[in-house]
């Protein structure tokens, strides 16, 4: 029997592609990833190179894999002080897999943990992209001066803090310095790093504050070309192979199940609808 | 034109359901669960009794429905001592969204921490099935008391844990008593939970310890006929409640980021892959 | 020997709480949720009662506990065709834990699923605060007549889509007709509801767009006194049931590691970073 | 007033460290990992060679970070195919934020996906340790002949796959053929690679089926002297990129809330409790 080509058209509607991609293509014994068989960059590209392929669709040239090596280091590890790894670690204690620990720490990056490199790349990016002409690019040092100098007095007017500079535990975070001697060996020094540490010249003149590891990075991260929504991303990618190590090491140096609460550790209060201010919860 | 139907077949073969499912049939304008359109379930029945329905397929006797329902209150909450509830707020403190706060809370439970639920009610359910004739199940007091004895005796003998007896922050928790009244109270006190009772006073007898809510609700799930495996399940919904209160109270009441580790609380010693018990990791 | 007083309390700064909770009170063989012993809670209040005691500080009335019943079972399930369901199944047939599953599909809640509940409460607060004297509360039908149609307009201009309107499988969702008659029959049918219901109306007639699950509960949930930053968290005490027998359904009926994506279902197209706009990624 | 040292001594104990690490010591303005100041490590160590120093406590040679480095490139990207992928995806066009997609992807890592690696390293590690003599390990090229075919067979007879071989999109797997390569160039080609190959071959033989990239990879890295409870882990380290990619590209260039299931691909049965095969369910 036969059937009408409508009826089949209308029924291949159904078999249209659900999936769309462009990263990697996949056939029977070839992987294609951004143009590139997988079995020639095994081998042949180092790790940063294949985040950078991947993050933005082509190779790097050398200094900027170099530079993004550096980001990547720089974000390892600071020890049990973070969220993500004390909440990776109390999961490990309970007896969670590893795959479930990692994605506990990985979603503790919120707004205040981890949410200062993608704010401070967005604020740097933002005040660049609406103040400088790339048409004609020479901005001077007295144009960033002028530009940082509103900014810190805007966020100290309201109050608030400026992401990229202070660190709750160090009053010289040592990394940045690093970070930017790294970026001017490689060239990738630009207009957002300049911008970032006239800012923290200002804010140590006027209020004893340093630069921090995110403020270093978001300046090079955004003269590298990264879009500000690449920030947590970026960060993750150097952060997760700690706290896969922290997980083993609780898990193989720590009684498990043990306590990181007594009950001597805890005030109870009555609720108080009146002072619990739900309004301070942004959710 | 025309085509061939096997052609057409061939095409159709690509629409084959992927997906396949018992539990909710939704069509334009009807949604019809476990047989019940929605519209008749809401304001019928009892939330437990839409989890019975869920999990079990048919809806549970008057009776099941009270019994359930006090097991999903007495899961309710342990105040900040339970590593999730830990975890969760950590995630708040950092400024993660509320539905990622709940998911670690919830990946939290691991083999140490909620797993003794299932593996209490794993235990219990295979010791009656591989020693109970259910063809002739007038097992006496005695029969259980042996059955008991043997199961005590083997894990003291191996020094290890029995799930769901002993509490690391009570003596007496202060809930099995309460629940095993109400199973007695809706006729969901059976062998399961009657074995557990009998475990629990050879232990008390010759450890000193008592049965935990979850060794209760071990022997009462299991005489409602849970299978074991979803122990975990059914503590996760009488939890979650209280994983979103503690959530909201975080992000209301406290300081965002607010420090849970100081550099003081934290002792650093020197990496040795000696004593580094990768073997205690049991992944 | 003796120490100083000033000494001790230096020392003891570092004994202060790190812990403060108002929800449940623990000490050795006693735990107080919200003022209540839990063993007088066990077998004596309904689950909804719970939930309501948890989130608010305090036991609803008996109508408002009718009425949070009929909400979360209104929640119940959806089938297949929610994206959290999807993520749960398909990380249950990678052989991922329970709880994975069950926290992959709570993440999966995002903006566009889920958070029409919460987007719905929000907006019908935001109007019914900035407008309604609650001094003085008699609004007659007519003024919220004229609120709701500046907010319809609004919308409509803008090309934007009112949430809790609207549904991408129902044209008349089954669902929320049942809900306002138990909100009507338990006291819970309130201004915020009316408004609702009013919205519906105009959006019927001009657009033949109806009232879905999430503007139902977003009017009864505000009507109740529920801010709009619990509205997630209801949704998801409701729906995590369902989350958990989806997932079993998987792992007991289907074949693990089946194939949800065929190699001929992905169209692989080159990466265009002129059109791939990382603008609307809002992150 | 003073007070006596014992009570002094009392209060102290409150405040004994609560935290242990061995990975980073965390000074003001000092940051030292596994004995390097974070300092002189940004900029001069490469991130494979980071990743090896937080897992192993240690710097690798150099054609051990090379090779560490084509391990993680391999790992890269399999397109839309793998159950983690389509979660993340999903999760993103839901509308959740970055790090939820990334955890959901990362938790998909299940018994059947990911977690092939770990278990064929831990096969390839068990039959080593317990077959060979390291005091005295010139094991010939026969020894590991026998000591492969009693695995194949044993698997055969059980109608088992053995974890490593075969993929359920290629026949020859590309990657694994230029993993053995580079292990031979850098001098990482052991043992227990050298058995992965001749499993191979025996495979080949019988069934037609090939070594797949976790077959090479378990090879490599326990030849690399990685314990088998790293594998997962470190498959992790090298796909996270990946996912992030697929998030973006889904945030950027679909229809948010896009249906990836349609009501006519569900089919719905009803549900039948002798068939519904919770035994299946290993959870």
């Amino acid at each position: 029997m036969a059937i009408e080509r409508e009826t089949v058209e209308n029924l291949l509607k159904l078999t249209k592609p659900r999936w769309k991609t462009s990263i990697t293509k996949v056939e029977p014994n070839r992987i294609i990833t951004r143009g590139y068989p997988q079995e020639d960059l095994i081998g042949n590209i180092s790790f940063p190179e294949m985040v950078y392929l991947l993050l933005k669709g082509e190779l790097p040239h050398e200094n900027e894999s170099k530079m993004l090596e550096a980001v990547l280091v720089s974000f390892c590890d600071h020890g049990v002080t973070p969220p993500s790894t004390q909440v990776a670690r109390i999961m490990a204690s309970s007896g969670a897999p590893l795959n479930s620990c990692v994605s506990g720490g990985i979603s503790s990056f919120g707004k205040y943990h981890a949410g200062a490199l993608e704010r401070s790349m967005c604020l740097l990016q933002k005040i660049i992209k609406e103040n400088v002409d790339f048409n004609n690019p020479k901005t001077s040092h007295n144009d960033l001066k002028n530009l940082a100098l509103t900014t810190v007095e805007h966020y100290l007017e309201n109050a608030k803090k400026i992401p990229g500079f202070g660190h709750r535990f160090h009053h010289k975070d040592p990394r940045p310095g690093k970070l930017i001697e790294t970026a001017k060996k490689n060239g990738c020094f630009g207009i957002h790093t300049e911008l970032a540490v006239i800012v923290e010249n200002l804010l140590l003149e006027m209020k004893g504050i340093r630069m921090n590891i995110d403020g270093a990075n978001a300046g090079i991260l955004s003269d590298m070309g990264f879009d500000w929504r690449f920030g947590t991303g970026i960060f993750m990618i150097g952060r997760v192979p700690a706290l896969i190590s922290h997980i083993h090491e609780e898990k193989s140096d720590e009684t498990p199940f043990r306590k990181f609460v007594e009950v001597e550790d805890v005030y109870f209060h009555e609720f108080d609808s009146v002072n619990h201010d739900l309004n301070k919860n942004e959710l």
